[in-house]
């Protein structure tokens, strides 16, 4: 790959895009690292929805160049007692943000090398208000590791980082019961199970069809894109998860679900012409 | 002209503004092209419409410097036949994208000089999924354009693109027959019916002033600007089309019309005080 | 601070993120001033809300280098009789975008040093258009701005810029009345109550608590930060002006309330547990 010659800055918030709030960050990076490139990942987060911010974190941060510093922001609890943090990784990407559980699934990928909270003031705003540490804490952290200091100079080691806990799918015998993790901007229900457990079901029903059903709904065929079905299907979309989309619809809004309906993945006889 | 020193990658899609896709996409970009700049033409285009993504490229390619790389990616029929695709033009912008339409309107105003078919392992993800081609095909294309390989590179030639059709209006004696193409933001209405098609039909009847009218609503009187009526309105806009619109509000929830309502333009004669 | 080599224009508009609008605004900038280093503020300010736009750039601009130029297009008027201007002011930052308002409050924080109306032809489009003067206008003028020439260049000086006066909260000896000034994308209710006026009516009624209210609804507690409370709040937000939130929640969806609706502060008196 070709030198880089400017730091990455790539940010992930659930600001929105009405506000000023981004850009206010935005400014305040360019002004003390006017060399860093920004680049968003996401501002569209869920308001305050952490596991929706760290998925999309987890599925992204892999694309960058290797010493991306990521600044993500999902912060229900500003202003209390959970920890700023900057973490170093194996990987060289670096991650700036709350330590409430956002930072988790991308960091642990990426390999945890070590841990500091952002106490140091001197790489703070002058003035830290109660509501918008993006701004007065976590913008001032990337852009001056975007400058090019130490992650130690920003504050004390930390032992760990609070971790988040995807809910698990159950895998019984006739079947794998998961739920939807996220609804994405398409509508398309992504569950938490993957393509692996599918595989494995799979290969100890040898002569079975496996079907997919949404809550109490149709039995759906797992297909390879969007637009092998006609309308309702499964498919492993590029988070590598099992999906449930609607063609050229919105499968959310089709079926009336959101986060946390029931996915259920059920192997039943396939008919064998040569044998019946 | 100021000397460009970096190449720049223009990126439309109908990916929104909810989850990662766009930052995967750019974070491979500045992975392959550390050197390219990144602009958002939109995020927004409706999903999976074609047509207007492909009226946005349109309306916004022939403002971006010469040599600007557009990549786009709405792309219903990701995984399947269609074809993913680089242009090379004859005012030097390059096109990059599914072979579906998107392309075909800014393409063929920028003079198309050659095709090819994105085919080279080499120039794509290494893993390629069936879900996902804006991050594993084009992005990836987009970005080697940008390091600087010659289009050939990137796959064989093909003869032609996948055109856009778009309705043309009905130019009869007494009217012209258009439709609702777009409904921008603002919620403004885009038909159809050119600018130069008005002038003509004025001219075939020179003593008769025009109005429009939308569906079977109530005549509009053509203007010069937004504000230059109190509520519904006609006028031309940007896209050099007849637009409904509604002064400061939205024309088509106030109308509730969307894509495919009908637009006319009719002549009534002038009572002249002079003659009368 | 690191020396800037690049100049640095922030845009903020109401031209969301549907269409390519602000797409064709930048590519026209890239094109001008290949140089310049493009950042949003945003381009979610409600459709013609100058107020809000207004209020963003105000609680932005200061953030950013000292010498960036601000694009701002809330335009309902385009097309008529208000004025397209550029502002220099002491602070080095630089303002352009019409005269309606748009600009006043952070231009005044600024410091206006002079302004001129955008007149010059050569610093616009060959054509300029009726309905978009934030690609045939503004946008050529903050670009040659950023190429490096002089503010007189583009057109004469003004002696004044439109003003804009918020509504100011009337404060009695019982209470202090309000208003929501702005609601933001997490349906905080920001009203035009300052901080400074809330300390010097504590400072009035010294053994008394003061608590808010929204319309006619409960009494709010004024706390630190939006996790202090487990449902509706009151407190002061980024803008250091009082907010009506709900933690974890959308406050607008909530009390069903919007820009316009009453906040009041009143004091009543503390029973002294020792006195009493």
């Amino acid at each position: 790959m070709a030198r880089r010659a400017r730091p990455l800055i790539a940010l992930l918030t659930d600001f929105g895009y009405r506000d000023h709030y981004v850009g206010a960050m935005k400014g305040l990076i360019a002004n003390v690292a006017p060399n860093a490139q920004l680049v968003d990942v996401t501002h569209g987060v869920p308001p305050q929805s952490i596991v929706a911010g760290a998925l999309a974190l987890r599925e992204s941060w892999r694309h960058f160049p290797a010493a991306t510093i990521f600044l993500g922001v999902v912060d229900p609890g500003v202003g209390t007692a959970r920890k700023p943090i900057a973490i170093a990784t194996r990987s060289g990407a670096r991650f700036v943000g709350p330590d409430n559980g956002l930072l988790a699934l991308a960091a642990e990928q990426a390999g945890i090398r070590n841990v500091v909270e952002l106490r140091s003031r001197r790489y703070r705003a002058a003035e830290v208000s109660s509501t918008f540490h993006g701004r007065d804490i976590f913008a001032p952290a990337a852009a001056w590791l975007a400058r090019g200091i130490r992650i130690d100079l920003l504050g004390p080691r930390l032992e760990e980082i609070q971790r988040l806990e995807l809910p698990a799918p159950k895998v019984s015998r006739g079947e794998i019961r998961g739920e939807v993790l996220y609804v994405d901007g398409f509508g398309n229900l992504i569950s938490n199970i993957t393509r692996a457990q599918v595989a494995n079901f799979r290969s100890a029903f040898p002569s079975h069809a496996l079907f997919v059903r949404l809550e109490r709904g149709a039995a759906l065929e797992i297909v390879n894109t969007y637009a092998d079905a006609d309308g309702p299907l499964a498919t492993f979309g590029s988070f590598e998860l099992l999906e449930v989309a609607l063609r050229n619809g919105d499968a959310s809004r089709h079926f009336h679900v959101s986060t946390g309906a029931r996915v259920t993945v059920r192997a039943r006889p396939v008919r064998d012409a040569r044998r019946g």
